[in-house]
């Protein structure tokens, strides 16, 4: 038997289906499933991706068998829609369009109205009765064809348009006759032939093979290859191209168009929702200038125009029965296009539709209850990503808003509050109660006080990772960073949006955090609701994953937030920030500042029992769950002020001389902290301060097990490290200080001592490193940043670069990069184990909340992630996500 | 047959030999050695490993047969020494000592005159016919024994001592007589009792098992714990125990004692060198209380002792027989240590001499020449770090130097000048014909041409990784850096050594790169000699190795000496440091200042001729070699200064406001530089200066090619490649510019494209890398930096710690760290290979030069290392132990 080409589909019958995307596109095989589940699709063909290997093996040639195969196809298409190409009488119009696996921009789209020529515009004159619609989509091909396969200068044929527009002094093309149309069609011919010296094709099947081979002719153009390159798709892949038969819903008032969902995208209510104009095109739907009308009564408010169901009411019943079709075949909420031809219903495309979070979730507990769909496929239809719009407070969709300036979305949710400019007002000012927003060029950890006691924060400069919207989202607090709008002035404490308004100190301000928006004034806000559907869906969610889901968690508030989110533990608990509070950041100086051993004892001591305070406060608000604690990491200038009037404002409180401590800022000065004295290189040249947390901690466990009768197993985390004779050391210190500490209370507490994994050489020697950690945490931050040599608060100048230009398909500290860092990852696992049989291990990057990326925890056998509060549900979902293997993403 | 645990040697037989090292220690296995072909050894026996494993598994007790086969061999002992083991009238002594695998501190050494008690005593006393040397043998007996096998407090036994010193009204405890020393030991006897509770074991035999359970008992001690855990040293290894009759050199003057090198350690001259004491022990030759005297009259200069060969003749004559016993066997160069016992000569070791590099070379060449050994041996017995003392100016050894300070010994070599503190300073008077030392605080990119024109440089701070050191390494100049012993003040122009020395512009200093030290005035120096036995070491090295060696060289000069020095290429030439030259920096700041492209079109368009001359005198000098040039590297505000003083002054000359540059320098300011916006993150954002590099590196060699019929094949290297879509890219416009440039010339020119590996993401994913490069050079300084997240700027406050403690066993900027950064070459290399069958691959970091790394790169079968020009001859040396299979360094 020969091969096999071309696929027709029509009238009910197809012989592809969606299971054939690699032979006949995504395109194709979506026309051949509707047309076989009996929809009214407008009849065609495909023509195969086969037949693109082959006309570039063949040196631009086609299988012999090539054309009788369209020549036959095309006969049933004529056949069915009871016209014939190129009939000066009824002839039938084609559109082509390419189609291949994935879709890819770069290629030859579409061309419509193919067929059309100076006879067979008579036979359409006749069947719609519009003349000058007939010719004005006479030019519309002659425009496009001459483009798209004859290589024409588009411009030249746009100024010949133009001119004519300006000789009739008009404005708009719907001011143009038939007869001006007529004129622009021959005047465009005309310049082609001038142009290229060839005379515009007249003959159909001419016109419909020039078109097949400019779509498989673009396959290779210059922008498909560097795409392809770009997103590591085969060449030998090849596109197909579809051939369909056209049908116009601008023919008069018998004809319409319009798109739909079968049930509301936006609330998930079950019923049917869409929009419509009579006689119109697909693209007046949605270019705006006309006001669609509600398909149905249900819709419909007083003075809109009549619903399609008023005034079509055939064409709606069969909609309306599509419609339950649809969703019985799909089983998931569809959004469809639909023409209308002289009272005929055509449907161009179905696919699942887009929907917000609500609706999402919404449809799918709805549908379990309706018997389409079972649990594990409920949890499916919700994307983890989604999740982030309902666990912030939103702006009430009903307010007004006075929008002045746009800055990134940083961190979801929205709040209002008075602008001070520095952490210390912030604190002040909320203290007396009032709701403040901290307006900083820059955030540092010196702010972070401030940033807690702010109701949200919007910085001038820095990304979506800069330290504003890092502790932001982890304080599930909005901000709007690097927001290059406004121009802040410290000295006079007051900032300019671009557009000129100027907004003072304790003027009243509000952010936006899902949308970058910033607004004067007060916007009234709603807050989420995360009991009913969403707590169903959490239920099914938690039945469904392995992959358990801690939070990264510094305080006792964080911690409750984070259980009441379904937090199962505490996998990063930062010991640092706790060194910034203001009554411990005086202690934590004096120690940095001593030239002794001794000195930096004393210090330590009165740190000591504050760090013990904190741990107690946490344990108790976990309730018995794992806590990890990481020992101090930052280098310690983080801890000292860096410019020259604050310094010399410290030397006095401290009592120093400003040169004293000016020489111990620049002795601490690094050129690159990222990759300086931190971390467990603090630990092993001061001992000291990793022995007084150590102590802290287990001091903190033996207190509760003694009095409070708890269970708990702490898990003491030295960051940073690189080689296992560091890890060896610090494990041995911790060793001694824990049993120290346990022998002295008298009580039986075990605990865990293990790593971070955050530099590659850990990961590269992670089974020499395991035999010295009872666990690992994947800090996969610092991680990216050492492997890709990437500093994340300097990679503002070209990040966004690369992600434009797709030399990276997205920023790399939002979703784990999984062929270079998650590499290493993987490596690290499987050594890991090799030296430690049951090694746990954990993920305690901000990748840790990314859905994709804790798809890929789970898929390499991490014991949990952790992630800020606020991201526990996301993470929970995507652990769902990917124990059921399906980790699509319906909102990509 | 029952398990041998003990094995004998003495009188010409012994039951090991040198391969036995694991069941015999290093100590064991070489007294078996030496026992068996025929050198008067002491006999004794060796306990095997095996035991110290029972030991320890068997609840530390001794496999049942160990104690008839120590007796039956103290018994072969005995009957050789004609002494019997506590004979009160002619007893045996011996000693006891451990003895590993690998030598290990901390584990118990040496216990001497084992055997004594007050009556065996007498013995000693009428063999030796000396009271006093018996009691102080005995005391000394007394007081190691009582400390290393029972545990004494060794304090207490010392106060005795000064206590009987002070009684007696001496200071010395030579001038104690056999009386003082026989109530000494009784003193010390009663000591013991009343400390620990139990009497100083009078019976020889319970001396000998004690001592025998010290030592096993040695190996499980903390810090022998330590010392295997930090060294990676299995616990089941154990060690041995030997136990060997003593013989004494200072009996009488019919007793000696000496050590001794079989050819002239310091000139490798072929004569018998050495020197010896009549009436001592071993340790008085190296105490320097007496000066020794030569062994023979070769050696004997006016004034001298008279030498062995003419008092002790046929003792010497025996030694000089062994010495060429002992060359026959070794085939090496030996150190003896031996010792005369009543006019019978003892040998107690022997081991390869250690030697100066001069030496090395004429011995490996005359052995040779001797027949002793062939070529590729004698290659093997020049260790390649020793070259480096050869290959660069000395101080002349006889010259009288005056040291003022003393720094770290960064970049070898010896040079005199006039003191200057500023690059431009060193550049007016180096022009003028002046030598200068050019002194900094610590120098930056902005020195080099300073740098270029002193002698050599002096910094008070950064390490041997500093930019000094290292720029100073590449440039062959003899550098002083991190001399923390000197104050340098710019302002009055001077330094003040920490001796007070003030030190002003123009005074004249001299530096020793080698040695790190500095002085005043001027000290006379010597050149390197690089012909004779250097020469025909240097071919039979040339022949022996499969590594091509290139350099690291940025100028025609530099690659002219590369090539004299031995070259086979350049593998990196940086094209930044071409950018700081005085007459094209004004160019680079004017382009980086430029806020659109067409400003900086029009400031690299002044660069261009200016590159293309470099690169035409670069590829002149390598007439052919291959030349691998990498594009732009570092991040653009090298090239601004950053000091407020400095930008005012530029801006003055640039004809910009103060404050547009400062912003400029501000903007371009970052956090980490080392992972900012650097290498091929500017070649993407700013694509006109990679074009410019590429258009002048074509059409350098296109001239060369069109006008002076050279054969080229550039090789063009983009760095900081992270994946392969940067590549992919700059491939791309490379490529463009290169086949441009072409064809405007008409010529036919090959280039290659290729990259860095110098990050981990591009290690881990280099199979895709590959597929868009034709060659790799491993840049290990980078990669390095981020394996470790170890900054080489930051690192001096915890890595000379991590270094002393054991915790790194080398600094990894120094020599390649095989097991985390080398893991990641490895896989880079073979995934490289999986990409690309036949890519070039290569090193570029300075690990290139270091001995040890060479041999790694070998081993994974790079096909080039590249290092600076005077380390060519090192790495030449380092390919050729490599491939014949011999890693060792004598020196270390």
């Amino acid at each position: 038997m020969a091969a096999k080409y071309v696929y027709f589909f029509g009238n009910g019958n197809a012989e592809g289906d969606a299971s054939m995307k690699n032979l006949l596109g995504g395109k194709g095989a979506n026309l051949a499933e509707m047309t076989s589940i009996g929809l009214p699709v407008p009849p065609g063909f495909t023509i195969s991706t086969d037949v693109c290997t082959y006309y570039y093996a063949n040196d631009n040639s086609y299988p012999g068998s090539l054309q009788a195969e369209v020549a036959a196809n095309l006969k049933r298409v004529e056949e069915l829609m009871g016209r014939t190409f190129g009939d000066p009488a009824n002839p039938l119009l084609v559109s082509v369009r390419s189609g291949a696996r994935a879709s890819m921009p770069g290629m030859m789209d579409t061309i419509l109205n193919l067929g059309l020529n100076d006879t067979t515009v008579k036979g359409i004159i006749a069947q719609s009765g519009d003349e000058r619609f007939a010719y004005d989509a006479y030019r519309r091909f002659v425009q496009m064809y001459s483009d798209v396969v004859m290589g024409m200068d588009k411009h030249v044929l746009e100024h010949l348009l133009e001119q004519k527009k300006e000789m009739k002094g008009v404005h708009l093309d719907t001011e143009l006759t038939a007869t001006d149309w007529k004129e622009l069609v021959g005047a465009f011919k005309e310049a082609i032939k001038a142009e290229l010296g060839q005379e515009f094709p007249e003959n159909p099947h001419d016109q419909l093979w020039g078109a097949i081979g400019a779509v498989f002719g673009s396959w290779m153009n210059q922008r498909a290859i560097t795409y392809r390159k770009l997103n590591n798709i085969p060449a030998d892949w090849g596109t197909a191209v579809n051939v369909q038969s056209m049908v116009f819903g601008n023919m008069g008032d018998d004809c319409a168009t319009g798109v739909a969902f079968t049930r509301d995208p936006s609330t998930g209510d079950n019923y049917f929702y869409g929009e419509y104009l009579v006689n119109a095109q697909g693209e007046d739907v949605v270019a705006g200038i006309r006001t669609p009308q509600p398909i149905n009564l249900h819709q419909k408010k007083p003075g809109d125009l009549p619903a399609m169901e008023e005034v079509l009411t055939d064409c709606y019943a069969q909609l309306a029965n599509i419609r339950t079709i649809l969703e019985k075949h799909y089983k998931d909420m569809q959004d469809i296009e639909f023409t209308i031809e002289k009272g005929k219903l055509y449907m161009l495309q179905t696919r699942n539709g887009k929907r917000t979070a609500k609706a999402a979730i919404k449809i799918a507990v709805d549908m379990v209850k309706e018997g389409l769909i079972d649990e594990k496929t409920a949890v499916l239809r919700v994307a983890p990503s989604q999740l982030d719009q309902l666990l912030h407070p939103s702006l009430d969709p009903k307010a007004e808003k006075k929008v002045i300036a746009k800055g990134l979305p940083a961190s979801p949710g929205a709040a209002s509050g008075e602008v001070v400019f520095t952490a210390d007002e912030a604190e002040a000012e909320a203290k007396v109660g009032k709701r403040v927003i901290l307006v900083r060029i820059e955030t540092s950890p010196e702010d972070i006080h401030g940033m807690h006691a702010a109701r949200g924060i919007l910085t001038a400069r820095g990304g979506m990772t800069s330290h504003a919207a890092v502790v932001a989202r982890g304080m599930g607090k909005c901000c709007v960073a690097g927001c290059g709008d406004i121009k802040v002035d410290y000295k006079s404490e007051s900032f300019v949006a671009r557009n000129g308004q100027l907004v003072k100190k304790g003027d009243v301000i509000t952010l936006d955090g899902s949308t970058g928006e910033v607004m004067l004034g007060e916007v009234p806000t709603v807050s989420p609701e995360m009991t009913g559907d969403f707590a169903t869906l959490m239920g099914w969610v938690d039945q469904n994953r392995r992959l358990k889901v801690r939070t990264n968690a510094d305080t006792p508030h964080d911690s409750k937030v984070a259980r009441q989110f379904g937090a199962e533990g505490i996998g990063l608990c930062r010991t640092e920030h706790m060194f910034f509070e203001a009554d411990r950041i005086a202690a934590v100086r004096e120690m940095i500042l001593s030239e002794d051993l001794e000195g930096r004892q004393k210090a330590l001591a009165k740190i000591l029992p504050m760090q013990k305070g904190d741990f107690i406060g946490i344990f108790r608000e976990m309730k018995g769950l794992p806590v990890t604690i990481r020992l101090l990491d930052p280098p310690l200038h983080e801890f000292l002020p860096q410019e020259e009037k604050d310094i010399e404002a410290l030397a006095k409180t401290m009592g120093v001389s400003p040169q004293q401590l000016k020489h111990k800022v620049e002795f601490l000065h690094e050129f690159n902290p990222m990759l300086g004295h931190r971390g467990c290189r603090l630990g092993l040249t001061f001992p000291e301060i990793y022995d007084m947390q150590v102590q802290a901690i287990m001091e903190a466990a033996c207190e509760l097990v003694k009095n409070e009768g708890f269970t708990i197993v702490p898990e003491i985390m030295i960051p940073l490290i690189a080689t296992v004779a560091e890890l060896k050391v610090l494990r041995a210190n911790a060793v001694r200080v824990c049993d120290e500490v346990i022998a002295r209370y008298g009580v039986q507490v075990e605990y865990l001592i293990g790593t971070m994994i955050e530099l590659p050489r850990a990961a590269l020697t992670a089974d020499e490193i395991a035999r010295e950690a009872e666990f690992f945490s994947f800090g996969t931050n610092d991680l990216t940043q050492t492997t890709f040599g990437l500093s994340r608060d300097d990679a503002g100048k070209f990040l966004p670069f690369y992600v434009e230009t797709g030399i990276l398909p997205e920023d790399p500290f939002v979703s784990l990069d999984q062929s270079g860092v998650g590499k290493l990852v993987k490596l690290a696992c499987e050594l890991g184990r090799s030296g430690r049989d049951k090694i746990k291990l954990g993920i305690c990057g901000e990748h840790g909340g990314d859905p994709a990326s804790v798809v890929f925890c789970h898929e390499v056998g991490l014991d949990y992630v952790s992630c800020s509060p606020f991201r526990v549900p996301i993470a929970r979902l995507a652990a769902a996500h990917a124990a059921l293997g399906g980790g699509t993403d319906l909102t990509k």
